[in-house]
């Protein structure tokens, strides 16, 4: 395995570990599941972005069905999340602190990855993106959330960067952990920033939307 | 086509046609669809978990698009019971007792399918249970309902244990038709049990969880 | 590059365009989303049909990904629909139409695209009209909608129909820009008459159908 390759599948645990707490934890919050929902939960929130990327990029089986370490760590991610789940109150900061962990690792995987199976610097950064917001849009719809990705202060635009930093450190040849984990902690300080301070990229100039039940 | 095919081939069929009755009985309890939504949410109910196995497997067109068989068992179905759905009010049972046999099935014949294409047994096993409860949470997803599997009486849990049966067999050789009814028998017998007597796997100690509208 | 590859390309493009739109206005009015939520979701509608479509294929990368005028398209789309949003009272019925152009659109392209990469008649017309309604039930699910396909006035049978002629006129040897156009403009045409006088498929034949939250 070359070093390229290692540092992927370490970072790619971490985040995996990092996406299994939260879904976890946000099962115990938003919804009245059992050991096996939370657990459920747990590892497609962890398990989710990666299997998208895999698919899109045709790496099938995926690395969480060829390699047990994955399923190992998210679910193991799960369990350990909904023993210490009765603490309820204080599990808010938490989930967020644990979501934009994911998001800012799986960013950096997903858009390396994609160089590493040849596709285009825009379609990497793209594909790092939906990586890190694939995981977190499972579980939203799951249990019936609008997806934080929609929504959310600051979320997609702190996974694009930290992909396209993953891009550009590569195109210039100095991708390596330092890079990696400084693409992934510039999302993940946007991501905390946005949310401590409600940031929100601007919306449009409307009357305020109404939320309506049907299409057309 | 060998044995092992034809039996999978066969239980799978089966599986089909009782998850279109299921999504099309669902479709006509849970929302005010007319014939094409009730058939077009039998056939995602039906064939959804199908094609989530093989996207994860690889063996693409997925069987239902390049074996006409289960298109026609799913529609069949699905067509069925539109037209049986006057008698609504003695849905509940036959919509649950169908989704029971479906998860059963498809956990049995994921899992074997999964061994076939070279997984390992714990990946067959997770494949398996993925399988059987596929269908019915892009059912439940599209109506808007949280998925049984997050939710209900033991659900995931028998259809693991169908898989693990599946498996063991497998390997130990006596894998064939009886085995694959024994292990979508078990399955079946414990999901009916579960909901008969409103069984649950434990639930985490919290305070009694709040529904919540946004993830953070 | 063949003709047939080119009016594959250019009828996808077009109807790539008229989702992101679509998506994008449906984002303004039935959520509270800002510039990233708005064109994630036109994306989101734009790319989904045509991602679905290349998995079943496998064709994968999907076209999306491999080909960056699919994501400049969507994009585009996506900003554009944003910049005119605040009329907003208006929207209606550009959401619609502009729903009822992509379907018609992709339908055309996803039978079309079934049958070179060797799908029999039957699978390529219930691919074709899979391509269609994908995107917007992705938007659908992720505003938490029920999806349009399940609920709305004659919107599968369109684009059916559109893929259904599509199929015939590649087996009879005239497919080409003429017979593309004319099979999309049935299903555009039959969808807005459907959407004008509130035809509808005909119901079960049922007491009025209670919305459940639970399956079971």
């Amino acid at each position: 395995m070359t070093g390229q390759m290692t540092l992927l599948l370490v970072l790619d645990l971490v985040g995996t570990f990092a996406f299994a707490l939260n879904g976890a934890l946000t099962a115990v919050r938003a919804a009245d599941l059992d050991i096996v929902g939370v657990v459920a939960l747990a590892m497609t929130t962890a398990l989710g972005g990666g299997i998208v990327r895999d698919i899109i990029l045709d790496d099938l089986p995926p690395a969480t069905f060829s390699d047990w370490r994955y399923l190992l760590v998210a679910a193991a991610g799960g369990l350990l999340a909904f023993t210490v789940a009765r603490h309820q109150e204080r599990l808010r900061t938490p989930v967020t602190v644990l979501d934009a962990a994911g998001l800012s690792l799986f960013a950096v995987t997903g858009a390396s990855k994609a160089l590493e199976f040849g596709l285009g610097p825009v379609q990497a950064v793209i594909l790092g993106a939906l990586t890190g917001v694939g995981g977190g849009t499972l579980r939203d719809v799951l249990i019936r959330q609008v997806p934080t990705v929609l929504t959310s202060e600051l979320y997609a635009i702190p996974a694009l960067l930290a992909a396209a930093v993953t891009v550009l450190a590569t195109a210039t040849g100095v991708y390596g952990l330092p890079a990696a984990v400084s693409a992934a902690a510039l999302c993940f300080g946007i991501r905390l920033l946005g949310v401590r301070f409600g940031l929100n990229a601007p919306g449009p100039r409307t009357e305020p939307p109404r939320r309506t039940e049907s299409g057309d």
